[in-house]
């Protein structure tokens, strides 16, 4: 009955399934499977599902599901195993499977290499409409789906690129050379995925060619595979600017805590920081106690201030729309937008605090220390994520606890500092 | 010469270089690529830019460039215009254009039918593949680009889809319906873009048909258009999660102090909630000055826990791997990390608590405020956005200002309660 109800399931919705299920319903699911597995469900998994998964599944199954999937997929499963596994995984694969999962496996994490599948169409220049399409038609080694045909010279580097559509709607004498596009680009094996989704947003591609070192045709990137590309680089932006290294919705909550706590103790390590500055104005503190009531609200703007720039800064930089030439402009606007902010708002709590505590002193000294917080909000949300950038850091990790750090620490160290200086 | 190195750009390229001009040189950029202006230009351009090139190209040469763009994005386009501006152009379009787009815009905006294109490729099931290749050969109305045919019945609802690579695989005197994908699905014009951006997604789809009321296709969106919203759905819940509503890089300081200071007026409430709940201790602190010094530790370290929660929830419900199916199990295990975490950081700034003052009952204080604080940041951070989805709002524009109230309210009576009940 579970068969009947998954039959008709697309692969996706099927990991889904297997998501949801507990432990238990989740290996008897994976019973019921077994007989046509489609391997294709294991791409789509969640890390902690996908190995119980493959532990139910077994190493001999596991490699008959690797051998049929497309090679970007099977490379990306594999690499996905503990190293032992991995061992025994590639002894269980066909040679041929394993000569190009090796392969894949030899190019750099989050390269082009690893995206590419080999699966392509490459065919000469000189070949017309018409035997193309019967080389088609007739071939085994083509790919079930496919958008476009590379053209490639002798040693296989590719001069060109035709759009299905473009080559059904030739005439059938014609020679490739006369349809193809041959200003299309090509990806270096090399080449970070970020580029590559850059380059396919960029160009509103449907598939690439990626080329070796001596320039030839070895893979193909196609769109599906950018779109979970930019699907989990704008999560990660995400996730990260909250302080959060993964997804880990379906994970363990032991796992969990281990990879959230390093970051609250990084954020503790910042509140001591705070805390020393207001330890500076002990004395200041136990003469006005008002301070102390207010002390929250310059600390906060600033830091959502400050957050509200960095957000934008990291979004610019991951779609290169900051980078260094325009920095300067980028942050001189933010500082102004940071300054004239700060004003607005020192206007408005200025005459609360006054009418609170009843005195127009306390007003001015928490006005004054906002303007200056939201301009080092202006200022830090957007030199940290730049500096970090330009050292090679992703600036969506590690800025938020920089900002904070600076927010807190100089709000405080102004607002009380103001106080001794005009209150005592 | 501007021309020369202006002409071998692709037009996202062409946009990115007069979205760095200044307005000056931008108006001189337009004058020269005036002559033949690529009209896809418009469409990558932001909001701010795109509106000084429009009022530089004038309402003649506008509707020239909207008639050439493909459906989806002259209707984009209009949409984008002042319903004044909106209403010249109109007058200026070619009628056929001008009918095209008054029914896109009929369709809600971030609807399937505001996605796309009508350009599409319609065979009937009876025709041969030899036939078909025949007529994309010969037909006018063929769109330069495409990558699935749609097969439909005599009342035009597409009963199948088939992929150039099967359509060019097959023999030329086999039946479409034979050779189709007859299980493949149609997207309704009202469907919201977010729903179709997971079909897309969960499918590894390229191009989906989109049907009206009745069935009948009526327009087909394409996976570079899918592209788009998934990229600007993912950066608006980052940025909105950071409180900024728009990408606003490139918009001028006006604007920007304009769009972000509601958020930062909202944060001034919730801070002043937080310094009335600190106000309510006022005689507590007056006697234990070190309360004051440590506060910004309980409320740190529980806001950015809540975030962490709030970030994974947010992006859980933009995947639809979190729902109400499996809230309460989410909210179990957030609540149990949070308190984890809690017990871990409260064993860490007890000590140091004892050791900076001297007091060990000030130690255990915070270390109990933090276990509490941080039990409400699992908490908050995963019920509010559930709520706010259940209501229909979305839970990345205001969870996060929920959450650092609960957060720092909370935090701070916990700690100063407890203070007043221990230490006093
Ligand atoms: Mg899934
Ligand atoms: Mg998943
Ligand atoms: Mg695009
Ligand atoms: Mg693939
Ligand atoms: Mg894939
Ligand atoms: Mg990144
Ligand atoms: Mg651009
Ligand atoms: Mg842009
Ligand atoms: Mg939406
Ligand atoms: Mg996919
Ligand atoms: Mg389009
Ligand atoms: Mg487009
Ligand atoms: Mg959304």
């Amino acid at each position: 009955a579970a068969r009947e109800l998954t039959e008709p399931l697309h692969y996706s919705d099927a990991a889904d399934l297997l998501e949801r299920l507990d432990a238990e319903d989740r290996a008897k699911l994976v019973e019921v499977l077994r007989a046509d597995f489609e391997p294709e469900i294991l791409t789509e998994l969640d890390e902690g599902v996908r190995d119980e998964v493959i532990e139910a599944l077994g190493f001999a199954d596991l490699a008959t599901a690797i051998a049929e999937l497309d090679s970007d997929d099977a490379v990306w499963l594999v690499s996905q195993l503990d190293e032992d596994e991995r061992a025994r995984v590639m002894e269980a694969l066909p040679s041929e499977t394993r000569a190009i999962v090796a392969q894949g496996l030899s190019y750099p994490e989050y390269s082009a290499g690893r995206m590419m599948q080999r699966e392509l169409v490459a065919v000469p220049a000189y070949w017309t409409v018409g035997e193309t399409i019967d080389y088609l038609r007739a071939a085994h080694s083509v790919p079930d789906e496919f958008y476009d045909l590379y053209v490639v010279d002798p040693r296989h580097r590719p001069i060109g690129k035709i759009g299905l559509a473009r080559l059904v709607r030739g005439r059938r004498p014609q020679r490739l050379r006369e349809i193809m596009d041959d200003e299309s680009l090509t990806v270096p094996v090399a080449a970070d995925r970020e580029e590559v989704a850059f380059l396919f947003r960029q160009q509103d591609l449907v598939s690439a060619p990626v080329v070796d070192g001596a320039g030839r045709l070895v893979g193909v990137i196609t769109i599906d595979d950018v779109v979970d590309v930019i699907d989990e680089e704008a999560a990660d932006d995400m996730l990260r600017l909250a302080g959060v290294p993964d997804t880990d919705l379906y994970r363990a909550v032991k796992d969990t805590v281990r990879s959230r706590i390093p970051w609250l103790l990084v954020n503790m390590c910042t509140a001591l920081v705070a805390s020393s500055v207001i330890g500076l104005f002990e004395h200041t503190l136990e003469q006005i106690v008002a301070l102390a009531v207010l002390m929250p609200i310059v600390a906060g703007l600033g830091g959502n201030a400050g957050t509200q720039t960095l957000a934008v800064a990291v979004r610019g930089l991951a779609t290169k729309e900051l980078d260094f030439d325009n920095a300067l402009q980028v942050i001189r606007k933010e500082v102004l937008v940071g300054m004239i902010n700060g004003v607005v708002i020192a206007c408005l709590i200025g005459p609360v605090a006054w009418a609170w505590f009843g005195q127009p002193t306390i007003g001015i000294v928490i006005g004054a220390a906002l303007v200056f917080n939201l301009f080092i909000a202006g200022l830090m949300g957007s030199v940290i994520p730049l500096t970090l950038e330009k050292f090679g850091i992703d600036p969506a990790v590690a800025s938020s606890i920089f900002l904070t750090m600076c927010t807190d620490s100089l709000g405080f160290f102004a607002f009380l500092g103001l106080a001794t200086m005009f209150l005592l």
